[in-house]
Protein backbone atom coordinates (compact mmCIF):
# COMPACT_ATOMS: atom_id res chain seq x y z
CA UNK A 1 0.00 0.00 0.00
CA UNK A 2 1.78 3.52 -0.92
CA UNK A 3 1.30 6.23 1.66
CA UNK A 4 -1.28 7.95 0.06
CA UNK A 5 -3.77 4.68 -0.04
CA UNK A 6 -2.95 4.13 4.22
CA UNK A 7 -3.82 7.58 4.29
CA UNK A 8 -7.35 7.33 2.42
CA UNK A 9 -7.85 4.20 4.44
CA UNK A 10 -7.49 5.95 7.74
CA UNK A 11 -9.72 8.77 6.52
CA UNK A 12 -12.00 6.25 5.34
CA UNK A 13 -12.17 4.64 8.83
CA UNK A 14 -12.54 7.68 10.94
CA UNK A 15 -15.19 9.17 8.32
CA UNK A 16 -17.38 5.45 9.10
CA UNK A 17 -16.51 6.09 12.75
CA UNK A 18 -17.68 9.96 12.70
CA UNK A 19 -20.49 8.94 10.92
CA UNK A 20 -21.65 6.03 13.85
CA UNK A 21 -21.12 8.47 16.71
CA UNK A 22 -23.47 10.96 15.15
CA UNK A 23 -26.03 8.57 14.38
CA UNK A 24 -25.45 6.88 17.69
CA UNK A 25 -25.98 10.41 19.27
CA UNK A 26 -28.65 12.11 17.20
CA UNK A 27 -29.75 9.61 14.65
CA UNK A 28 -29.26 8.98 10.76
CA UNK A 29 -31.20 12.27 10.07
CA UNK A 30 -28.69 14.35 11.84
CA UNK A 31 -26.34 12.49 8.70
CA UNK A 32 -24.68 15.70 6.98
CA UNK A 33 -22.19 15.37 4.28
CA UNK A 34 -20.63 19.01 5.21
CA UNK A 35 -19.75 18.30 9.02
CA UNK A 36 -18.78 14.90 8.27
CA UNK A 37 -16.38 16.16 5.84
CA UNK A 38 -15.31 19.55 8.55
CA UNK A 39 -14.96 16.63 11.44
CA UNK A 40 -12.77 14.50 9.84
CA UNK A 41 -10.93 17.37 8.27
CA UNK A 42 -11.30 16.77 4.12
CA UNK A 43 -13.20 18.88 1.98
CA UNK A 44 -16.75 17.99 0.48
CA UNK A 45 -14.96 16.94 -2.82
CA UNK A 46 -12.69 14.64 -0.67
CA UNK A 47 -15.70 13.33 0.72
CA UNK A 48 -16.98 11.90 -1.65
CA UNK A 49 -13.53 10.46 -2.24
CA UNK A 50 -13.81 8.25 0.45
CA UNK A 51 -17.14 7.26 0.04
CA UNK A 52 -19.85 7.29 -3.11
CA UNK A 53 -22.33 8.99 -1.40
CA UNK A 54 -24.34 8.76 2.18
CA UNK A 55 -26.40 6.06 1.49
CA UNK A 56 -22.84 4.20 0.53
CA UNK A 57 -21.68 5.47 4.12
CA UNK A 58 -24.95 4.63 6.00
CA UNK A 59 -24.59 1.48 4.46
CA UNK A 60 -20.93 0.85 5.96
CA UNK A 61 -22.38 2.10 9.31
CA UNK A 62 -25.13 -0.73 9.11
CA UNK A 63 -22.72 -3.34 8.36
CA UNK A 64 -20.63 -2.72 11.52
CA UNK A 65 -23.88 -2.24 13.57
CA UNK A 66 -24.79 -5.99 12.21
CA UNK A 67 -21.31 -7.24 13.20
CA UNK A 68 -21.87 -6.22 17.02
CA UNK A 69 -25.28 -7.11 16.92
CA UNK A 70 -24.34 -11.18 14.96
CA UNK A 71 -21.33 -11.68 18.10
CA UNK A 72 -24.46 -10.63 20.95
CA UNK A 73 -26.91 -13.35 19.28
CA UNK A 74 -23.84 -15.65 18.79
CA UNK A 75 -23.11 -15.58 23.03
CA UNK A 76 -26.16 -17.82 23.18
CA UNK A 77 -25.74 -21.14 23.89
CA UNK A 78 -27.46 -24.01 26.04
CA UNK A 79 -28.91 -27.50 24.60
CA UNK A 80 -32.57 -26.68 24.18
CA UNK A 81 -33.36 -25.73 20.84
CA UNK A 82 -36.54 -23.54 21.57
CA UNK A 83 -34.59 -22.00 24.50
CA UNK A 84 -31.32 -21.37 21.95
CA UNK A 85 -34.31 -19.24 20.06
CA UNK A 86 -35.59 -17.73 22.97
CA UNK A 87 -32.33 -16.65 23.87
CA UNK A 88 -31.50 -15.71 20.43
CA UNK A 89 -34.70 -13.19 20.59
CA UNK A 90 -33.99 -12.16 23.84
CA UNK A 91 -30.22 -11.05 22.95
CA UNK A 92 -31.53 -9.19 20.07
CA UNK A 93 -33.77 -7.16 22.04
CA UNK A 94 -31.02 -6.38 24.84
CA UNK A 95 -29.27 -5.22 22.06
CA UNK A 96 -31.82 -3.12 20.03
CA UNK A 97 -32.50 -1.63 23.81
CA UNK A 98 -28.49 -0.69 24.20
CA UNK A 99 -28.44 0.79 20.77
CA UNK A 100 -31.33 2.27 19.67
CA UNK A 101 -30.48 4.36 17.33
CA UNK A 102 -27.62 2.70 15.44
CA UNK A 103 -30.42 -0.27 15.64
CA UNK A 104 -32.73 1.76 13.44
CA UNK A 105 -30.85 3.55 11.29
CA UNK A 106 -30.17 0.01 10.06
CA UNK A 107 -33.62 -0.76 9.34
CA UNK A 108 -34.96 2.89 8.47
CA UNK A 109 -32.41 3.76 6.39
CA UNK A 110 -33.74 2.18 2.90
CA UNK A 111 -30.78 3.36 -0.09
CA UNK A 112 -31.81 3.14 -3.80
CA UNK A 113 -30.45 -0.37 -3.99
CA UNK A 114 -28.73 -2.71 -1.55
CA UNK A 115 -25.42 -4.60 -2.46
CA UNK A 116 -24.93 -7.43 -2.26
CA UNK A 117 -22.16 -7.51 0.43
CA UNK A 118 -24.79 -6.16 2.44
CA UNK A 119 -27.30 -8.89 1.36
CA UNK A 120 -25.13 -11.29 3.18
CA UNK A 121 -24.60 -9.38 6.03
CA UNK A 122 -27.71 -9.34 6.84
CA UNK A 123 -28.99 -12.93 5.68
CA UNK A 124 -25.29 -14.19 7.88
CA UNK A 125 -27.70 -13.65 10.96
CA UNK A 126 -29.90 -15.81 9.92
CA UNK A 127 -27.44 -18.81 10.43
CA UNK A 128 -27.99 -18.44 14.58
CA UNK A 129 -31.59 -20.00 13.83
CA UNK A 130 -30.77 -22.00 11.25
CA UNK A 131 -28.90 -25.03 13.59
CA UNK A 132 -31.99 -24.98 16.58
CA UNK A 133 -34.84 -25.06 13.53
CA UNK A 134 -33.58 -28.04 11.85
CA UNK A 135 -33.58 -29.41 15.36
CA UNK A 136 -37.38 -28.80 16.20
CA UNK A 137 -38.66 -29.34 12.82
CA UNK A 138 -36.63 -31.58 11.05
CA UNK A 139 -39.21 -32.84 8.84
CA UNK A 140 -40.06 -29.75 7.30
CA UNK A 141 -37.86 -28.77 4.30
CA UNK A 142 -34.64 -26.64 4.06
CA UNK A 143 -36.51 -24.03 2.23
CA UNK A 144 -39.54 -23.87 4.91
CA UNK A 145 -37.30 -23.39 7.44
CA UNK A 146 -35.36 -20.68 5.67
CA UNK A 147 -38.88 -18.61 5.31
CA UNK A 148 -39.41 -19.69 8.92
CA UNK A 149 -36.50 -18.13 10.34
CA UNK A 150 -37.62 -15.16 8.20
CA UNK A 151 -40.80 -14.65 9.40
CA UNK A 152 -39.72 -15.38 13.58
CA UNK A 153 -36.89 -13.23 13.32
CA UNK A 154 -39.19 -9.95 11.50
CA UNK A 155 -41.80 -11.17 14.07
CA UNK A 156 -39.59 -10.64 17.09
CA UNK A 157 -38.25 -7.42 15.09
CA UNK A 158 -41.98 -5.99 15.14
CA UNK A 159 -42.59 -6.95 18.56
CA UNK A 160 -38.96 -5.24 19.82
CA UNK A 161 -39.56 -2.19 17.95
CA UNK A 162 -42.71 -1.32 18.83
CA UNK A 163 -41.92 -2.44 22.38
CA UNK A 164 -39.07 0.06 22.50
CA UNK A 165 -41.18 2.85 20.61
CA UNK A 166 -44.63 1.87 23.10
CA UNK A 167 -41.97 2.46 26.00
CA UNK A 168 -43.37 5.97 26.02
CA UNK A 169 -46.61 5.18 26.69
CA UNK A 170 -45.43 3.12 29.73
CA UNK A 171 -45.33 -0.54 28.79
CA UNK A 172 -42.94 -2.15 30.84
CA UNK A 173 -39.25 -3.06 29.26
CA UNK A 174 -39.75 -6.38 31.79
CA UNK A 175 -43.57 -7.48 30.26
CA UNK A 176 -41.55 -7.09 26.89
CA UNK A 177 -39.08 -9.51 27.43
CA UNK A 178 -41.51 -12.26 28.71
CA UNK A 179 -44.05 -11.58 25.38
CA UNK A 180 -41.20 -12.37 23.26
CA UNK A 181 -40.18 -15.65 25.42
CA UNK A 182 -43.56 -16.55 25.21
CA UNK A 183 -44.34 -16.10 21.15
CA UNK A 184 -41.27 -17.94 20.08
CA UNK A 185 -42.30 -21.40 22.60
CA UNK A 186 -45.42 -20.98 20.74
CA UNK A 187 -44.21 -20.39 17.18
CA UNK A 188 -41.80 -23.26 18.18
CA UNK A 189 -44.50 -25.59 19.15
CA UNK A 190 -46.45 -24.24 15.99
CA UNK A 191 -43.35 -25.70 14.14
CA UNK A 192 -43.12 -28.82 15.81
CA UNK A 193 -46.66 -29.73 14.88
CA UNK A 194 -47.02 -28.41 11.63
CA UNK B 1 -67.50 30.48 12.55
CA UNK B 2 -66.44 33.79 11.14
CA UNK B 3 -65.60 33.55 7.48
CA UNK B 4 -61.68 34.09 8.95
CA UNK B 5 -61.94 30.84 10.83
CA UNK B 6 -63.59 29.07 8.37
CA UNK B 7 -60.41 30.20 5.77
CA UNK B 8 -58.15 28.42 8.37
CA UNK B 9 -59.99 25.01 9.03
CA UNK B 10 -60.01 25.00 4.81
CA UNK B 11 -56.41 26.37 4.56
CA UNK B 12 -55.44 23.48 7.21
CA UNK B 13 -57.41 20.99 5.78
CA UNK B 14 -55.24 21.56 2.00
CA UNK B 15 -52.04 21.26 4.36
CA UNK B 16 -52.52 18.33 6.12
CA UNK B 17 -53.75 16.69 2.43
CA UNK B 18 -50.62 18.59 0.39
CA UNK B 19 -48.02 17.26 3.14
CA UNK B 20 -50.14 13.43 3.16
CA UNK B 21 -49.76 13.59 -0.93
CA UNK B 22 -46.05 14.65 -0.84
CA UNK B 23 -45.25 11.82 1.79
CA UNK B 24 -47.56 9.21 -0.45
CA UNK B 25 -45.06 9.96 -3.24
CA UNK B 26 -41.47 10.87 -1.89
CA UNK B 27 -41.64 9.52 2.00
CA UNK B 28 -42.06 11.74 5.25
CA UNK B 29 -38.12 13.13 4.51
CA UNK B 30 -39.33 15.22 1.97
CA UNK B 31 -41.29 17.38 3.42
CA UNK B 32 -40.43 21.22 3.65
CA UNK B 33 -41.80 23.41 5.44
CA UNK B 34 -40.75 25.91 2.24
CA UNK B 35 -42.42 23.93 -0.01
CA UNK B 36 -45.83 23.21 1.62
CA UNK B 37 -46.16 26.73 2.24
CA UNK B 38 -45.66 27.59 -1.34
CA UNK B 39 -48.06 24.87 -2.11
CA UNK B 40 -50.76 25.99 0.09
CA UNK B 41 -50.39 29.60 -0.98
CA UNK B 42 -49.16 30.75 2.42
CA UNK B 43 -46.62 32.43 4.07
CA UNK B 44 -43.97 30.04 6.28
CA UNK B 45 -45.16 32.71 9.13
CA UNK B 46 -48.77 31.74 8.25
CA UNK B 47 -47.75 28.00 7.90
CA UNK B 48 -47.11 27.60 11.55
CA UNK B 49 -50.35 29.52 12.56
CA UNK B 50 -52.25 26.49 10.70
CA UNK B 51 -49.74 23.60 12.50
CA UNK B 52 -47.56 24.06 15.21
CA UNK B 53 -44.82 22.30 13.63
CA UNK B 54 -44.03 19.59 10.80
CA UNK B 55 -44.50 17.37 14.00
CA UNK B 56 -47.96 18.14 14.73
CA UNK B 57 -48.37 18.20 11.00
CA UNK B 58 -46.65 14.54 10.62
CA UNK B 59 -49.15 13.27 13.60
CA UNK B 60 -51.95 14.22 11.81
CA UNK B 61 -51.15 12.84 8.74
CA UNK B 62 -50.85 9.56 10.44
CA UNK B 63 -54.10 9.95 12.14
CA UNK B 64 -55.41 9.78 8.76
CA UNK B 65 -53.61 6.57 7.63
CA UNK B 66 -54.45 5.11 10.86
CA UNK B 67 -58.48 5.77 10.24
CA UNK B 68 -58.23 4.19 6.87
CA UNK B 69 -56.08 1.31 8.09
CA UNK B 70 -58.62 0.83 11.12
CA UNK B 71 -61.58 1.18 8.30
CA UNK B 72 -59.78 -1.84 6.27
CA UNK B 73 -59.12 -4.37 9.36
CA UNK B 74 -62.75 -3.33 10.06
CA UNK B 75 -63.98 -4.81 6.94
CA UNK B 76 -62.79 -8.66 8.25
CA UNK B 77 -65.48 -10.67 9.22
CA UNK B 78 -66.59 -14.66 9.08
CA UNK B 79 -67.44 -16.43 12.96
CA UNK B 80 -64.34 -18.08 13.36
CA UNK B 81 -62.29 -15.74 15.80
CA UNK B 82 -59.31 -17.77 14.90
CA UNK B 83 -59.78 -17.01 10.70
CA UNK B 84 -60.69 -13.33 12.02
CA UNK B 85 -57.32 -12.70 13.48
CA UNK B 86 -55.78 -14.09 10.09
CA UNK B 87 -57.68 -11.99 8.38
CA UNK B 88 -57.15 -8.96 10.50
CA UNK B 89 -53.75 -9.81 9.90
CA UNK B 90 -53.60 -9.82 6.10
CA UNK B 91 -55.94 -7.06 5.99
CA UNK B 92 -52.75 -5.38 7.74
CA UNK B 93 -50.28 -6.33 5.21
CA UNK B 94 -52.13 -5.58 2.17
CA UNK B 95 -52.87 -1.82 3.47
CA UNK B 96 -49.08 -1.71 4.17
CA UNK B 97 -48.05 -3.05 0.70
CA UNK B 98 -50.68 -0.63 -0.89
CA UNK B 99 -49.87 2.63 1.31
CA UNK B 100 -46.07 1.84 1.80
CA UNK B 101 -45.10 5.13 2.50
CA UNK B 102 -47.53 6.87 4.25
CA UNK B 103 -47.54 3.62 6.83
CA UNK B 104 -43.93 3.74 6.67
CA UNK B 105 -44.43 7.00 8.07
CA UNK B 106 -46.57 6.72 10.63
CA UNK B 107 -43.49 4.11 11.97
CA UNK B 108 -40.85 6.26 11.59
CA UNK B 109 -41.68 9.58 12.57
CA UNK B 110 -40.49 9.73 16.46
CA UNK B 111 -41.91 12.82 17.37
CA UNK B 112 -40.68 14.32 20.80
CA UNK B 113 -44.31 14.34 22.18
CA UNK B 114 -47.40 12.06 21.07
CA UNK B 115 -50.00 13.19 22.63
CA UNK B 116 -53.35 11.86 23.98
CA UNK B 117 -55.49 11.95 21.00
CA UNK B 118 -52.90 9.73 19.12
CA UNK B 119 -52.00 7.37 21.17
CA UNK B 120 -55.89 6.97 21.07
CA UNK B 121 -55.91 6.40 17.50
CA UNK B 122 -53.42 3.71 17.92
CA UNK B 123 -54.77 1.72 20.52
CA UNK B 124 -58.33 2.01 18.83
CA UNK B 125 -56.95 -0.20 16.21
CA UNK B 126 -56.91 -2.73 18.83
CA UNK B 127 -60.19 -3.42 19.19
CA UNK B 128 -60.15 -5.44 16.56
CA UNK B 129 -58.22 -8.00 17.93
CA UNK B 130 -59.90 -7.60 21.55
CA UNK B 131 -63.48 -9.60 21.04
CA UNK B 132 -61.73 -12.67 18.83
CA UNK B 133 -59.18 -12.73 21.43
CA UNK B 134 -61.23 -13.25 24.50
CA UNK B 135 -62.79 -16.14 22.30
CA UNK B 136 -59.77 -17.67 22.12
CA UNK B 137 -58.32 -17.47 24.87
CA UNK B 138 -61.26 -16.53 28.12
CA UNK B 139 -58.80 -18.32 30.78
CA UNK B 140 -56.51 -15.01 30.48
CA UNK B 141 -56.87 -12.07 32.06
CA UNK B 142 -58.04 -8.71 30.15
CA UNK B 143 -54.77 -7.52 30.84
CA UNK B 144 -53.15 -10.78 29.94
CA UNK B 145 -55.37 -10.10 26.39
CA UNK B 146 -54.26 -6.67 26.24
CA UNK B 147 -49.94 -7.16 26.35
CA UNK B 148 -51.22 -10.37 24.09
CA UNK B 149 -52.95 -8.05 21.28
CA UNK B 150 -50.04 -5.65 21.59
CA UNK B 151 -47.58 -8.29 21.54
CA UNK B 152 -49.09 -9.88 18.07
CA UNK B 153 -49.89 -6.80 15.91
CA UNK B 154 -46.26 -6.07 16.84
CA UNK B 155 -44.85 -9.60 15.43
CA UNK B 156 -47.57 -9.13 12.15
CA UNK B 157 -46.58 -5.63 11.85
CA UNK B 158 -42.53 -6.78 12.01
CA UNK B 159 -43.21 -9.89 9.62
CA UNK B 160 -44.79 -7.15 7.26
CA UNK B 161 -42.36 -4.27 7.59
CA UNK B 162 -39.52 -6.56 6.26
CA UNK B 163 -41.30 -8.54 4.10
CA UNK B 164 -42.15 -5.68 2.12
CA UNK B 165 -38.51 -4.46 2.34
CA UNK B 166 -37.43 -8.03 1.48
CA UNK B 167 -39.05 -8.13 -1.62
CA UNK B 168 -36.09 -5.97 -3.35
CA UNK B 169 -34.11 -9.64 -2.38
CA UNK B 170 -37.03 -11.21 -4.14
CA UNK B 171 -38.91 -12.82 -1.46
CA UNK B 172 -42.18 -13.37 -2.96
CA UNK B 173 -45.29 -11.45 -2.03
CA UNK B 174 -47.61 -14.74 -1.68
CA UNK B 175 -44.68 -16.43 0.51
CA UNK B 176 -45.25 -13.47 3.10
CA UNK B 177 -48.95 -14.01 3.21
CA UNK B 178 -49.39 -17.60 3.82
CA UNK B 179 -46.46 -17.11 6.54
CA UNK B 180 -48.68 -14.77 8.19
CA UNK B 181 -51.52 -16.55 8.17
CA UNK B 182 -49.51 -19.95 9.96
CA UNK B 183 -47.67 -17.61 12.47
CA UNK B 184 -51.52 -16.11 13.82
CA UNK B 185 -52.79 -19.82 13.52
CA UNK B 186 -49.82 -20.91 15.59
CA UNK B 187 -50.04 -17.98 18.07
CA UNK B 188 -53.68 -18.82 18.58
CA UNK B 189 -52.72 -22.07 19.29
CA UNK B 190 -50.41 -21.33 22.16
CA UNK B 191 -52.75 -18.80 23.35
CA UNK B 192 -55.17 -21.55 23.69
CA UNK B 193 -53.49 -23.65 25.95
CA UNK B 194 -50.92 -21.21 27.73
Amino acid sequence: MTKAEDRRTLQRERLIETAEATIALSGHAALKARDLAASVGVSLGGLYNLVGDLDELMLLVSARTLRRLDAALGAEAGDDPVEQLVGAALAYCRFARDNLSLWRAVFEHHPAAVPDWHVETQLGLFRHLAEPLRRIAPHKSEAQRQLLARTWFSAVHGVVLLGLEAMLVAVPYDALEAQIAEMVRALCAGARQG
